[in-house]
């Protein structure tokens, strides 16, 4: 039997929620702390707020330096999006000696946006002799990670497209108000300006493709736009008009010599009929990956994570990206 | 920039020829040797072997335990499909010190078919600390490694179903010879009684998959039936009849508790108008990727020993599997 891995949760809205309920199906796995500064879910059984059904006798804290004194192998964190807003948060891990993984967007690919801040990191974690890892469905999986295994069997890679259409009316309702469902174009474009309405973690999967398949893509360009709904659409929780916003369309690009070496498009909206993951892979051979339906985003970003948990015990300290990380399942054990 | 790698190419058949024109696409790569006991290559030299329309100064040696004596970082061994066939080429390279890449079939997932032999060879590498590998697209990838790497997006796997449909038409002469193309069908069934026609691997591909996942497979069982042409086909080799053999059905499955839990199906034959790769996940999420037109064996099996690699010689001492190797593109770096 493997030995016990001790994990802390760190953030306990949809992921960490959903994280934390996998967490229990592993069998090796304790929970053994969880931090968040909701005061709605201060002071309760992570259990309970997680929706486990149960007590776990571990009480949600807004003191992540008293958490982080308890002893673990892993915090799998879970609060935000952009890495100047967490680092203080990942540098107390780190220093508390444990390693991380986060679903914070821009950590997956830190090196291009953040290169000072990822030095920083890295230094850390390697002196703590700590790992640390960004990985979620996209970005971290989708359109870099399963990219990059389907090079591996590639002699060379002159161009990369990725295309993901997910249809947002069978999703929860932040993700839904997250995308501007409902919104009139005036609306959308306010929230567009003011970086509310914005899918995080493009332009890392294109800088982590760019890097490793040496495409020497020397501009990111990045565009948002609404797809408009013609048709009235009711989810469960929303209703949009014909006219209004059902979603975003939102691409990546990476230039090279002027030309678009990587595209990536996600199309997320209300109403969308041709759900589909896609990548193309120009190069000798060519390759065409098709995964008819996609990937269900939250489901699979608790998987991911979860299953990254053994192979970055085992990483090389410092920080690393899923390109390094032979991803797999992890066994659930129980059985 | 990083350090040149040395490398031993060991058989230089089609894979072997084919790897060595690909290794002279990477920058950091040094061909320092190559052995093969085929009388007609014996005493050439190797670019003129391989077709690389130029002398490597490189000479082609029946004698490994000279070459192997050359300072080297990798061999790569491509001569043929059964571990106990290969066991003293193996051995011999780890004991000189070489880590080595081997497309050996039998090598992708060797603990349940030769467990005493797997142990041999993971203690002498871990001894000379040398990793060794078996890699190749179909074992060592395609039905295998994708399918581990899709999985880490899945929360559980309940069964997994792999098929595969290559169009034998547009491939090399032994390779039609090998699925018996043209055959009738008590030629056929003679070759499959003697062993002779059968693609090797599917067993392993089953046992990586049902160990990674737990799926608990007590047996594996293993088919091989013709294909019959209905219509008359034409290669650029060979003219295939209506009623004679066009080429292979071979299928491998995992039995567990008496059910099939994993199903993998290989049709290569001459004619076949549906080519592709295709992988289906039960479980959640389930997932179902296709890679219509599927991909070309022997190009991408040479992508996948020459990208294996770097992430090698960075791997951990003793017998790896692909499954804990992060599979990824080799920068050609000469672009
Ligand atoms: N890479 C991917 O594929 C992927 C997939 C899914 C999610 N993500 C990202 O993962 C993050 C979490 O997602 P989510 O859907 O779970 O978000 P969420 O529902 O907003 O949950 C975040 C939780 O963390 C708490 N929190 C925020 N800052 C904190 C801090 N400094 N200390 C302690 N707790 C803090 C929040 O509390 P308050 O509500 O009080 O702030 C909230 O309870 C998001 O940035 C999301 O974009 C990435
Ligand atoms: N996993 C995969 O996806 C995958 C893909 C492709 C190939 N493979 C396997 O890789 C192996 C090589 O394939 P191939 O198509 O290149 O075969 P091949 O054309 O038969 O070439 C093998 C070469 O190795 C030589 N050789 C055999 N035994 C030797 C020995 N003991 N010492 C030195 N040289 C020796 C052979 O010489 P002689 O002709 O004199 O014997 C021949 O030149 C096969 O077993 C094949 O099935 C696996």
């Amino acid at each position: 039997m493997r030995k016990e891995i001790r994990v802390i949760q760190y953030g306990v809205g949809s992921i960490g929620a959903e994280i934390a309920r996998l967490l229990l199906q592993k069998r090796e796995v304790r929970l053994v702390g969880a931090v968040d500064n909701d005061p709605d879910k201060i002071g309760w059984d992570l259990g309970r707020v997680a929706g486990v059904g149960r007590d776990l006798g571990v009480i949600i804290s807004d003191d992540a330096t008293q958490v982080l004194k308890t002893q673990a192998d892993v915090v799998i964190h879970c609060t935000s999006s952009c890495l100047p807003d967490v680092e203080k948060q990942l540098m107390e891990c780190v220093d508390a000696g444990h390693s991380v993984i986060s679903t914070c967007e821009e950590l997956v690919y830190p090196f291009r946006k953040h290169p000072h801040l990822s030095n920083n990191l890295d230094s850390e974690a390697t002196k703590r002799k700590v790992a640390i890892l960004g990985v979620g469905i996209n970005p971290g999986f989708l359109m870099d990670k399963l990219v990059l295994t389907l090079a591996s069997a590639c002699q060379r890679v002159n161009a990369v497209e990725v295309t993901r259409i997910v249809d947002a009316g069978c999703r929860r309702l932040p993700l839904q108000k997250k995308i501007g469902a409902g919104l009139s174009l005036n609306e959308f474009s306010a929230l567009v300006a003011s970086g509310q309405i914005k899918h995080h973690g493009l332009p890392e999967s294109v800088a982590m493709i760019a890097d490793s398949l040496e495409l020497r893509v020397e501009d990111i360009r990045e565009t948002i736009r609404p797809v408009i709904a013609r048709t009235l659409f009711q989810t469960s929780f929303l209703e949009v008009q014909p006219g209004q916003v059902a979603g975003i369309c939102q691409t990546a690009c990476g230039i090279a010599s002027g030309e678009k070496v990587i595209q990536l498009t996600l199309q997320m909206y209300v109403g969308a009929e041709n759900s589909v993951d896609e990548i193309r892979l120009q190069g000798v051979p060519a390759l065409h990956c098709r995964i008819p339906g996609g990937v269900h985003g939250d489901v699979a970003t608790a998987a991911v994570v979860v299953n990254c948990i053994p192979p970055l015990l085992e990483a090389r300290p410092g920080l690393r990206i899923t390109r390094d990380i032979p991803m797999r399942y992890f066994p659930t054990d129980s059985q």
